[in-house]
């Protein structure tokens, strides 16, 4: 796909507009899903003029991950192109990282008698944690000429950084994963990580150090060693020039990771809205994300995620009013209240273009969708569906 | 699919007719496509009998050229086997092509100071274009071994074969691409090149010798160096014995790539039925080429586009009364008028044979054929259901 890609993608002044739902769809209670029991009158409308069809995210039955679930999305086959927690914890937290960097979940934790007390000493404030890291940030030497960057995250969490030449992320969790046994040690994978390894190791002792009289927070767990992702970016693929509008740190991180911009909203979703008005003549590709959907869902709450469905739909004609080339709706995987959780099912997927065939699809349900012109295809196609319509794509072959 | 296909398949005295209405598909015009505007009676009547549903020519969102779309259609993978720019045009011209041959596109164009002051030496009468092809032809003698023919295509263009031993289609255009340029010699792309680009040079030399006096015709250009594919025969992969019934040289050419016979007839339908009538015994497979649906689309003639469907479907009853054991009625692409070009919308598809489940579709239309008993399935294997239901595939495993 890249390869053809390469050959046909051409820029045009076109704009594609992709709106996720996260979390969006569901499974029926009492005969009915979320998207069935909400009243939107817009999306309705907008249904049967549009293109409707499922995807599935990554493949039949798997669950995915926020990770995958967008990379998919975005064109990128999920399989192919993993990113590690590690660094889309970073992204979460907006750190800027470099090629090379290893990028490393951390705790805040309590070591007492030579045993891990607390894994998260005692959830510790926020500000806390922030003045922690900036006092280990001012005493920490390079070690062995890597660099060692702590970035506060909420309560007793952060992101390390390592930054320097031969790092590798091929090294296991310095974490016990439970409590009242001793700290344990990083373990290279591979005989290329023992350099990492040493460094990670000396690291620990070295905040200990610092922490000595910083109970409860006088430790550090790491887990989650992982390398920044050499990943084409989306101008690179598609020749677009692309924008984030997100609230959450997680999809503003995936968003940089396949070299959009970024643009830093709210959580209510007229500010989505307002975001796209203004920078709608900078960009030529929109990517909104809507995470409440999802939240509600992962809290089984039925009757707010319906109630996050019908606001996004009293926002739709405003958006509509901007008469973007393509607008798609959809979801980066479902998440049904009944599950309170992620789930493999495929995502209703709603195409809008004046040059896509449209029909039998009365709603944007997971019903309807299913009947309507594109059947089931995988979500990573999508992409391909979106510059076609835009008219981005050459035609291949003569 | 091919090792599989060995193991499987088998001879038998079935026939399959694969009928391509070229660019058939569309997209709707006042809430009607141009099949969905057509009156279609027959059509209707077998669609109800079939299995019916829409075919992807190579990949979702791709629009695929004539080359890449019938590949597919003939069971190739239109990635892995793709046939380059100059073979296509000796196709179209209708040039029997060796195995070994490398063609190439030309121009006649105007030198002038040592400069190329014309690409298309002021577009030059077709009538001029033969005359100076067949100059060169009776002049020029082989260079190194290599026989050089030219032959005439539409006013500046012609396409030249270079035929004889050792030849390679790596290397880069000997064309500027641009005006007000000295002109640029063939470059060999690889060290296996060297003696083509040569041989390509000299021809030049040689060419501009010839037509010294010819001013403004006085030079050539040559781009799209491309040697004759290496594909498995439609016989060797399937145990077909295979004929194209068709007028426009193209999808000849394109059938004799694959190993098909070749039977020539005029533009008019009835003689598509002719044709088939008279050989339908010695084939096994037939294919069926339809070509001004799509030359309407690609006009943007909403209204001749209907007629000429409205045309087939009146000889439809004359092809069903030879009784083939499976009869195919699909597009290679879709041609909307609307686009007045190739897209990528995916294919009606309709598969008649006594042993295929049928029924969901009223009609031979994009939406009537989504609801159909087959879904939506890639081009490529379309050939799999034609063998299958010609009772042709045995058993895969025990």
């Amino acid at each position: 796909m890249e390869e053809i890609l390469t050959e046909i993608v051409q820029k045009t002044e076109s704009k594609i507009v992709l709106i996720v739902l996260d979390g969006v769809g569901g499974i029926p209670k009492d005969g009915k899903t979320e998207l069935e029991s909400a009243k939107t009158p817009n999306l309705d409308e907008l249904a049967k003029k549009s293109a409707c069809g499922l995807t599935i995210p990554v493949i039949l039955g798997v669950t995915p991950g926020s990770g995958p679930a967008h990379l998919s999305l975005f064109g990128y086959d999920p399989i192919k192109y993993q990113i590690k927690r590690g660094v889309l914890e970073a992204c979460g937290l907006g750190i800027e990282l470099e090629k090379g960097d290893v990028a490393v979940r951390g705790n805040f934790a309590t070591l007492k008698d030579g045993k891990i007390a607390d894994r998260r000493a005692g959830r510790i404030p926020s500000e806390e944690c922030k003045r922690l890291c900036e006092k280990i940030n001012s005493e920490m030497k390079p070690i062995s000429g890597i660099q060692l960057i702590l970035y506060p995250g909420e309560e007793h969490r952060f992101v390390l950084i390592m930054r320097g030449k031969g790092l590798s992320d091929e090294i296991d969790d310095a974490d016990p994963q439970k409590e009242g046994v001793p700290p344990k040690k990083a373990n290279p994978l591979s005989e290329n990580a023992k350099f990492t390894a040493s460094v990670a190791n000396s690291f620990i002792e070295k905040v200990d150090e610092i922490l000595k009289d910083s109970y409860p927070a006088n430790t550090v767990l790491l887990r989650g060693f992982s390398k920044y992702p050499t990943i084409p970016s989306m101008k690179d693929l598609y020749i677009l020039t692309s924008v984030a509008i997100a609230h959450y740190p997680m999809y503003k991180g995936l968003a940089r990771i396949v070299g959009m911009d970024v643009i830093d909203v709210g959580p209510y979703m007229n500010e989505l809205y307002r975001a796209l008005k203004e920078n709608f003549q900078k960009y030529d590709f929109f990517y909104l994300h809507v995470k409440k959907t999802d939240s509600y869902g992962e809290d089984g709450n039925f009757e707010s995620k319906i109630k996050i469905i019908e606001e996004f739909d009293s926002i739709l004609p405003e958006i509509l009013s901007l008469n973007p080339d393509v607008l798609v709706i959809t979801s980066d995987h479902s998440t049904p209240s009944l599950l309170k959780a992620h789930s493999w099912h495929p995502n209703p997927f709603l195409l809008y273009s004046k040059w896509e065939r449209h029909g039998g699809s009365e709603r944007f349900t997971e019903k309807e969708c299913r009947k309507g012109t594109l059947g089931i295809f995988y979500a990573k196609d999508a992409i391909l569906l979106m510059l076609a319509n835009a008219l981005k794509l050459k035609k291949f072959g003569a």
